[in-house]
């Protein structure tokens, strides 16, 4: 049987049904809330416990109340959903399923590390394109002290950070897809493959994920004929500032400029000087509410008509790294236009 | 925009162009090799390290050999693969992004815990009956030393095991979803809704994930109008033989019998007497090496005609345990034929 393949090149498929972004919401911690973007967040938290007894909670809170008030926006039920695409960072995305066993919607757990906005958006994008569903929910979320404590140090050790570290940004986005209306619509979805460049210093992701952002970005071009031009914004996901001069300097290996165009969530999130982040955000959360809060309201007001979000992770784990493994990568590149 | 909906149900769709099952492959460790399905298994390791200097690392190593081995079998390169989808039980991970790191084809990293064989099935079925690919793996893969490591106590204690809880099967399982030939072929998928019934005991996991394996066959029937008769075999992933006893009593609350067909890859991988491995095996690999090894072979003899495969997962964390927070389960349904 031959079909018709949507796969156009080697790693992107063009969405001949483009599913439409009818509902966006952002929740972020204190911190977020002080930042640039402050005045885009929907919603900016007091307590960044959520009054829950353990940050792990908090976190699958704030999951939980990005998909609801999107369920409100959108003024769909639960039950009009068809699928729900998530995941986290924490060990067994537990945040994810925590927060999917409060409602009764199809769910596909996910594990990309950073690149879990664009990971779940290009999933969802993807099933609704190929006629399996009227509404899919995609959304990730991340917490500065789950995080931390996981991959890290005990917060109370107080410990210094390097200059190349990235501050996990508080925050979860959701989104939802529909068939209908005037809103932003998913038109490509590029793939990642995992890079390995044999970066082993887990405070310096940016150098790890910088390759990967740039694989993908390249071959986003190419199997689209696109160039960096042909986009308004070229949003990375939590390079950071080290992370995004790499990736900048890299892409012009390949014959690209996208200087113009490129910004960085992880840059943009947080001041760096008043606020002492460093090289910039990170975190899942950290393109999902730069997505939903920033981005998708200027794609709204057509002050971004063509957006390129390529959301980036790094795939280690504790365990990975003290057994002396490099860093891998990985980005996936979403294609999102306002017509 | 009216789009074809092929959703059929709540929970089920509906593959139009059946996507088949052209190669699958099966590695797994000693003590699997030893056990009831022996001759099934399309590799037996003598040595569970695989010369690795890590668990971890020798883990990683069974998936790239099940996928390197299942492109052989298909007589294909990575780069006819249009998409790669897989996920394991280690924290980010780690198995799959390093497996994945060896190859050139886009991938989607994922997290179900052990429902993961069925979650990447369904997925890779969606997106080949979409038409967004030609060719798509679908792997998992589990070890029991990695796991016991991360999940419960160091070996070396030699702690006593609880009759109720089950021992990871060390396997990981591969399969190449085409469209040509003549192959078992996926023609529902059901997604399974993550469900908590307040079970908190870690070592009897087979009670967590039951009540999600009923909830996903009843809806399976529901959506499709099909019941347990129009099956040769309704295979859960790893219940056990506590958790098998389980779904069989409490589906029948739902007005269905389905012990005639009913089987479970954990119950049915060890023999509980001589290995001592009380209520059956568990771990992604678990469902993900009794299907590529036992089924899939019965499935191309034409031995079993219609399959279920029911992969069930607990969605805990040692952390979310620690927590006190009781287990999640979750259980995707694929329905494999052979015509």
């Amino acid at each position: 049987m031959q079909m018709h393949n949507k796969k156009i090149g080697r790693q992107t498929v063009k969405l001949e049904n483009p599913p439409k972004i009818i509902a966006a919401h952002s929740i972020v911690g204190p911190k977020e809330g002080e930042g640039p973007l402050s005045g885009y967040f929907d919603e900016i938290l007091n307590d960044d416990t959520l009054g829950k007894d353990s940050f792990e909670k908090a976190e699958s809170q704030m999951m939980f109340t990005a998909i609801t008030e999107t369920l409100k926006k959108a003024k769909l039920k639960e039950t009009d959903i068809d699928y729900l695409f998530s995941g986290d960072l924490l060990n067994q995305i537990i945040s994810s399923s925590f927060a999917a066993r409060e409602f009764s919607i199809p769910f596909f757990g996910l594990y990309g590390a950073c690149s879990t906005m664009s990971e779940s958006l290009s999933l969802a994008s993807i099933i609704m394109d190929g006629g399996f569903a009227k509404y899919v929910i995609a959304t990730t979320s991340s917490h500065f002290s789950s995080a931390e404590r996981q991959f890290r140090f005990p917060l109370d050790y107080g410990s210094q950070r390097a200059q190349t570290a990235q501050w996990t940004v508080t925050g979860s986005g959701a989104v939802i897809l529909g068939h209908e209306g005037n809103y932003p619509e998913v038109t490509y979805v590029t793939t990642g493959k995992v890079k390995d460049f044999g970066q082993k210093d887990a405070n310096n992701m940016g150098a790890a994920m910088a390759p990967a952002a740039v694989d993908t970005i390249v071959n986003h071009f190419k199997d689209t004929g696109r160039k960096p031009s042909d986009y308004d914004v070229i949003a990375t996901g939590d390079l950071g500032i080290i992370g995004r001069e790499l990736a900048d300097k890299l892409i012009q290996e390949f014959g690209y400029d996208i200087r113009k165009q490129h910004i960085d969530c992880g840059e943009i999130i947080f001041d760096k000087e008043k606020q002492k982040t460093e090289a910039g955000g990170s975190g899942c959360g950290c393109s999902a509410v730069v997505f939903t809060g920033y981005l998708y309201k200027k794609l709204m007001k057509k002050e971004i008509k063509k957006l390129l979000l390529v959301s980036t992770g790094a795939l280690m784990s504790t365990t990975s790294s003290l057994q002396g493994e490099t860093i891998p990568g990985i980005a996936h590149a979403v294609a999102i236009e306002m017509m």
